[in-house]
């Protein structure tokens, strides 16, 4: 089988060497890689705007396959936002594209000192180039995206900076299209678009057409790829119910677990759920021509994205999801999904995560800077992150910034990342996944929301939440959607084909699972030489001691319980 | 003899009580008081806005005695700067007052919670009591302080915020008046301001007259009164040198040093050096008509402070010091007393410290929202903290903030504080105590300049400044200046007498150090507690790596060396 490729661009030089994957990362990709990279090359206590900090791009070990949902694409570095270790994921075509040409991972090291500013990188089967692209300037995202891909083709894959990435902010995203080429596909967390950004570059144009990915047993694939898609038609969350409601399915849920964040956390019920919620969202896009079913990867048979359009069916924004709903939504006081839509798309525009920004409004709408359920407020100030105001720069450096500057103590953070949008009091695995994920207050690196427990009870969070951490690690290692997990986590035996088949990869489900919980190991070592004592993994003290209305929950798992969460894995049978 | 007594403010419940000190703390004073108190009773995890943090005021244990430059008052909570323990010490009259009184702490816990806001507490022989400073809110320090001291008397001791404090910024200090009733010395490091505001205080007055300060042996203090200031008239430096060039004696020691923070840290000699220097500020002063060998405390015979006035004689601010003069000068390219000072009394007038602000506006300089040598910009900056403005708040939140929103990888911070006047690159000891300090980059903690070593030498530095953290907080628990030290701290019988005729405590010097050892020891536990690993006692990155102009030097001290500063004390003679 051909190895996959490392591309080492030393951007001090101006130069860019393809070699081979070095022999102890061989079996890694995406989060596992990027993790691996930073945590061996990065200098813990380094500015993560100054040369010294890497920007790690990877897909999963599985991307390019025709796998379904197994496109995913990590980025990794420093993070200007929590000054920790940072992965953060996505879907869209990029991590495809790369897969398909055998990169294994992109390492930008250095930063460009003089040439036309900001610059691009081309990646293709011929190369790698660097490109001028002073004329995207300031440019926002979308029309960015539209001009190159005018240039280098529509089926490039796109790895861009908008103008947050530009200056250097921490809430600054990264954006990838998808395969209708909307740029909506977010490397959102943890400020990843101003490390591109302070390394020069403002695109990654990554072109790939008609070639074959280097796999392992093409036949054994063959199978693989027919039985995940059938497990994953069959099943009927992952075969019907992601692809009408999306990930938006979980709000009248969350909403009636009383965990809905409510403006700045400060309730867990909003009494415009249902006008947010999922029916609501469908029937809308749906009553307008918009889409819905909509893969945002190639190949992928989950389809839980979506194409929310106006009431005149004019595109407003590529997959309105979940997060976003909430935290440009509840949390400010915002019940109508137009608005909720164009706040969207105007993150998007300027390049900031959504989740941080609208984690960052609540706190500016708490402090007094204005009313929650003003959207013109809202839109305006994300607009003037695009102007680079001095509100604008405050807003895009994330919610911790803004409750320092408004004086606002009820910060809903952990390790200056803002929380996703699930309260911690009433759904308290998610409490767990936020303190002690090494990526601050990440939904994603241990989605307790998707367990079968009681949510409420402080007792049963402990090993499903640990187990789950480990098995994220896994999926995010691979480059599988999260979405799989309901098949893939509760078939372990379809991890183990892929990996033979694309790979020639012989391991266990558990053996995975506990090099996976290595690696999150790592990660935070990582965060203890970065100065993190233990004490930084935990929430923020309101939240163990405000009741959460109308409920009433606090965060109440014991200390000596949540001590025990990097306790040694032990490796176990079932769920 | 009488014992003092603790002062302990519930705002919750708007009640104050006297009552005995414990016994635990009866021989603590000044910063060893405070920080026992908070180790001991802060949540080190709790927000330092929130009714969880409780703010420690305490003169040090020699205070109203009459005994020379021994008033020193200490106020410390966990800092909403830093995220640490902080204790922040100044003179003026209030530490003298609150010794008089028999108060070896004041403890304010919670917040008020209904009632005219801001109120303000009055302390006296006869109680506490509250009062209605809701006439106040948001009145500049200075008109603020005329007003209270027109109403309670010329005497009175003043602990007070500004608008900073008010408004809750980070920066935010607490202001103490001198004996002219000039609000101008100041708790200045670490946000205590904004901990004050956060409790719905404006000002704390302290009356007192004509009682005695309750001592051991009166006849033993009348002999070491005498015998202290005796000495300190002997010494050429405090008898003589502080008292006409004051703290701004150092600067062009510093400069030749190559170790003078010019243009936020970029360079170490500046070129305006002479026309801030000590010969300038003194003729200057001199020729308009104003005051040098001014006593900042009642009874100091040292008297390092000043009255600047502008070419009229008319005042312009009381004591223009020397980290003020390189922060706010030729850290920000300006080499203009005038405008120094100008800039000096307007952060005193809306409640910042200094440091921080000159800190902070060298790295928005260096981000370009301003021209280094730009007075009018710096000054309308400033100005904008009063008003409460988007960029006065960022700029009021300190330099690691405005790093952050204006993309800035040169920090010159360590836990979050900005550095005092000396490139830790030059003065390598200083480097040692801003990064091992539990205050951030705090030069009090252990103010290596005065040690006679070479500054340039990176194996020199260790064990003289070890010692010098355990004999400043020493000083800071007695509540004697810093400026005594060439003189107390080379004859530490001086100080031994002193603590058996006030407090009755026979202990040998190398018995406080290694007790101040054990303090410095509880105060890293608790930022330990907090969050902060080991990493976070050291300098950032750049000065590790980017030569310092024009001497060149980087901040070399070696890690193995720097990984022993915590290293268990060993008492040992000499010095």
């Amino acid at each position: 089988m051909e190895e996959r490729v490392l591309i080492e661009v030393d951007l001090d030089r101006r130069e860019a060497v393809r070699r081979p994957l070095p022999e102890a990362w061989r079996r890694l990709g995406g989060r596992a890689l990027t993790s691996a990279v930073v945590a061996e090359q990065v200098d813990p206590r380094c500015h993560p705007l100054s040369a010294a900090n890497l920007l790690v791009i990877a897909p999963g070990l599985l991307a390019g396959t025709g796998l379904s949902s197994a496109n995913r694409l990590s980025a990794g570095a420093k993070s200007p936002l929590t000054g920790g270790i940072k992965e953060s994921n996505c879907g869209g075509v990029a991590g495809y594209k790369l897969g398909r040409l055998g990169v294994a991972a992109v390492l930008l090291r250095g930063r460009l000192r003089g040439g036309p500013l900001p610059a691009g990188l081309r990646i293709g089967r011929e190369g790698v180039s660097f490109l001028d692209l002073s004329e995207l300037a300031g440019r926002p995202i979308y029309e960015s995206a539209e001009r190159l891909l005018a240039r280098y083709g529509r089926k490039a894959g796109l790895i861009l900076a908008g103008p947050a990435g530009e200056i250097r902010l921490a809430a600054a995203c990264l954006s990838v299209n998808d395969p209708e080429g909307e740029p909506c596909r977010n490397l959102g967390r943890g400020g990843l678009g101003a490390v591109l950004g302070a390394k020069g570059l403002k695109a990654i144009v990554i072109e790939e057409e008609g070639g074959q990915v280097p796999v392992a047993d093409r036949e054994k694939l063959k199978e693989a790829i027919r039985r995940f898609a059938a497990c994953l038609r069959e099943h009927p969350v992952t075969g019907e119910k992601f692809a009408r409601y999306g990930t938006c399915m979980t709000l009248l849920t969350v909403n009636g677990l009383g965990g809905l964040p409510t403006r700045n956390f400060r309730e867990g019920v909003f009494e415009g759920a249902e006008a947010i919620g999922a029916e609501s969202l469908y029937q809308t896009i749906r009553g307008r021509g918009g889409r819905w079913a909509h893969g945002c990867m190639p190949g992928c048979v989950i389809r839980c994205s979506n194409k929310y359009v106006d009431p005149r069916g004019e595109p407003v924004v590529g997959s309105l999801d979940y997060e976003t709903i909430c935290l440009l939504g509840s949390n400010l006081g915002l019940s109508d999904l137009d608005q909720i839509a164009s706040l969207n798309r105007l993150c998007n525009e300027v390049g900031v995560d959504t989740m941080e920004t609208g984690v960052a409004l609540g706190v500016l709408a708490e402090g007094g800077l204005f009313r929650f359920g003003d959207y013109g407020a809202a839109r305006g100030l994300i607009e003037e992150i695009g102007r680079g105001s001095p509100l604008g720069r405050l807003l895009g450096s994330g919610a911790a910034a803004c409750a320092r500057a408004y004086g606002v103590e009820r910060v809903p953070v952990v390790k200056g990342q803002g929380m996703a949008a699930y309260d911690p009091r009433a759904i308290k695995g998610m409490g767990l996944t936020y303190a002690f994920s090494p990526m601050g207050a990440d939904h994603t690196a241990g989605n307790a929301i998707t367990l079968s427990v009681d949510h409420l009870d402080p007792e049963a969070q402990l090993e499903p939440v640990r187990r789950l951490h480990a098995r994220t690690m896994v999926l995010d290692w691979l480059g599988l959607c999260l979405f799989t997990g309901r098949v893939s986590l509760a078939q372990p035996r379809l991890i183990e084909e892929m990996l033979e088949a694309v790979r020639g990869w012989k391991v266990g489900f558990e053996e995975l699972e506990a090099l996976g919980w290595q690696m999150l190991g790592r990660e935070r070592e990582f965060n203890r030489r970065a100065g993190f004592a233990e004490a930084a993994d935990r929430l923020p003290g309101f939240m163990l001691a405000e009741k959460l209305p109308p409920g009433g929950p606090v965060f109440d798992i014991r200390e000596e319980v949540q001590a025990r969460f990097y306790d040694p894995w032990k490796p176990a049978g079932g769920n």
